[in-house]
């Protein structure tokens, strides 16, 4: 490993410049504008795939953006990656805001500005560069290697659930690698081991069949508004604990090793509120502010509207009403359960004085690892091998669709392998990826690849 | 009073074409394009009420539409009726499902259809023809009136308050006439004794600098729209009543003289009900739906809006919500102490997780004639001579800003006198007016000024 690490330092500003050509195709797979782009940059992926040695390069069609493939399996006996990671960006408004244009990737202090540095393009070519290392090398990886890039991940990768379906075979591995998060905080390596899943629906309710006067008939009947505020009160409990029943039955406790763990973790809970601006930290009683994002399932409002909006008074009782509300699933809970037993209370608390229709809306798995998994343990070691440190254990409350996707379809575990950081705008104007961590990132995704075929 | 009433029947057709005449005027307030017509509708009604033998007859400029003026003080002794009305209307669209031209008045099936037929302009001119048949007849009326035509009704009364304040003496009276209501039912004739008041707020609420992802940070800070939805489901118990500590402390209950004579008003709740398409009818218990809309108070959720209201599902915390709400008050509650009640309650139990606002909007003082004041008795008798039917006596449940100016202003009770029928469509396509309770009306309120003359 140490002439491929070597490699590697030498190389270092060529593959900035090329990461700089790669971040100036505006990829924007939201806008229809941009379609020759976001083709440009598959067949731009393509080429370069080819070029530091990876084989059966394939810019494949879907009714979509392309997908584009490429393998390397020339390590019989030794494990196969599937490496997923996707070359469309987010837009770029408002792009006034941008210190630097969002498509002439700019180097200031040490971090790279660039729609598409972090997200997910920059993370993406750092596995190109540890791929090339390797090669360049030794003219051969340690491991199998199947790439995995799609072109519509900011637009919710409408067509990848059925092309994993349909392309069982072709992306047939025993792990998948991820690079498309953050790593918990500047200078803090580390490997995220669990998501929450997600149970999305919309609430409608209707009172009457058009708004009404509520001097004529405020009193006569119900008030879809408030009818609404009644149902969505009886979500939690004072302790924060939601009230659905059975909403906690599969529920996997922290273990005294995670909350051990996360402990340990530089997390300032004052400095995180002031952050937010938020009067005060609140949540499920008995849990810190990181167990409950991370470890704990919530309810959450995510939306209501209903009868007057504009400015001033107007007099009405509403016909209907609306909200979006969501819950956040953790180990081992199941959505088709939690939706059920969602539906279930809500009629129950739901009066009859109301029409109440519910909407699934939107959901996934939560996924873990183990925490002792070979794959996590060897993603650990090249970490700490690429960054001179001993990456924290971490989990996010938030959700990545296709980690289950994988999980469910191929029946194989993913690794998240990200290098970003939590200030790296990923969907907002000035977004950067530390060049340190870029460089930190294709070392420890070279090493990755080793450790791993040095699991058999 | 014969031979007025006489005169009456004989000019029954040539009433109808002069309304013709004032309905012609396209008197839209609330369109800056009308200005001219809303203008020359102020000139039509001086010069017609100079034409039936109205004294200093003045057409008054205000900041906004000008103020029709008019008297006629040859009574000493008699009492004064101040009259109010106003000549503008509401815009008539959607003009499509207009049957006939809002502006060219047309009988069909003994309703004459127009914009303003009943929403002022016909009940106003019911009470010109009413003057002249006492003129014509008598060369006098019984007692004194003074007419105030306004022509911002229907966008606010904006300069209504400033300028009663500025001329009390010039509107002087015994008691206000007012006819811009309606009956309870067609051929049900009816005063109406009471009206509700209203306080309005918008509640807002704020939880974080800017709305969060749900799944970073779902667990760790409040939501507000989730706190919204449990202040607003504080606001009422179960059974309906307002939980506001000393919301009712000032409430004047029902008398069971009331609730008899509202009892035996034609009021079919299953029809009403199933004419507003509810589920169910509900309310405060121990009450009627007519007990609960005229004479109990209310709480009322006008508007929520938070976090994301369009198709699909979007994982946001929201940072802020907003609720607009009101309470509909009656005799003898009062607004200030109902808002202070108010403010201190949503204080008390809104969390301190999130920042709370708290707008005042809007409001008015419910109104309640005496059950038994003599302007209300002579009310009845005249409309009883009018229609050849004792009225019933009812109250409303919204708000007529006006009458409380004239009984703070002025120190003097309204006689709400209107003929209108509840599906009169006053702001809706195919506004109208019965043309026999235009007739009706003219008689009934030829026998008002005799009655109200000789109370004295």
């Amino acid at each position: 490993m140490e002439k491929i690490v070597d490699y590697i330092h030498v190389q270092r500003d060529r593959y900035v410049e090329e990461l700089k050509q790669y971040l100036a195709i505006p990829s924007v797979s939201a806008l229809p504008e941009h379609q020759a782009d976001v083709r440009k940059c598959a067949e731009w992926s393509a080429a370069h795939m080819r070029e530091i040695g990876l084989q059966n390069v394939k810019v494949i069609e879907t009714p979509g953006n392309p997908i584009v493939y490429a393998d390397w399996l020339g390590a019989p006996g030794a494990p196969t990656i599937l490496f997923y990671g996707h070359y469309d960006v987010q837009p770029v408004d408002p792009v006034e805001l941008w210190e630097s244009p969002p498509f002439e990737a700019t180097v200031r202090e040490g971090e790279i500005y660039a729609r598409g540095a972090a997200d997910d393009k920059g993370q993406v070519f750092m596995h190109f560069k540890a791929v090339e290392a390797h090669m360049k090398q030794n003219g051969r990886l340690p491991v199998n290697m199947k790439f995995f890039i799609e072109g519509e991940e900011e637009v919710g990768s409408l067509h990848l659930d059925q092309f994993v379906r349909d392309n069982k075979q072709m992306l047939a591995a025993d792990v998948v690698v991820i690079s498309d998060s953050a790593m918990f905080a500047r200078g803090v390596p580390s490997i995220c081991y669990g998501l929450r899943g997600l149970v999305y629906y919309q609430i409608d309710l209707r009172g009457t069949k058009s708004d009404l006067h509520s001097g004529v008939f405020g009193g006569a009947v119900a008030n879809p508004a408030a009818v609404l505020a009644h149902v969505l009160a009886q979500m939690k409990d004072k302790s924060g604990k939601v009230k659905i029943a059975g909403f906690y039955d599969d529920v996997r406790e922290l273990t005294p090793e995670e909350r051990a763990e996360w402990k340990k973790l530089p997390m300032d809970e004052k400095a995180y509120r002031k952050e937010l601006a938020a009067p005060k930290l609140t949540g499920e009683s008995g849990y810190t502010v990181l167990e409950r994002v991370w470890g704990r399932p919530t309810f959450e409002v995510n939306g209501l509207l209903s009868g007057f909006t504009g400015e001033g008074p107007k007099t009405v009782i509403p016909a209907v009403s609306m909200a979006k509300v969501s819950m956040r699933l953790v180990p081992n809970q199941n959505p088709d359960k939690i939706a059920h037993l969602f539906e279930e209370y809500v009629k129950k608390v739901t009066p009859g004085t109301v029409e109440l229709k519910l909407t699934r809306l939107h959901g996934g798995k939560p996924w873990m690892a183990d925490f002792d998994s070979p794959y996590i343990r060897a993603a650990g070691r090249a970490i700490e091998k690429g960054f001179g440190k001993t990456p924290v254990f971490t989990r996010e409350g938030g959700s990545i669709p296709v980690v289950a996707t994988f999980q469910e379809e191929l029946g194989i575990p993913s690794v998240l392998f990200g290098v970003g950081l939590p200030d790296e705008n990923a969907h907002a104007p000035n977004e950067k990826l530390d060049l340190g961590n870029f460089h930190g990132g294709i070392i420890a995704s070279a090493y990755l690849y080793q450790e791993i075929a040095n699991l058999t």
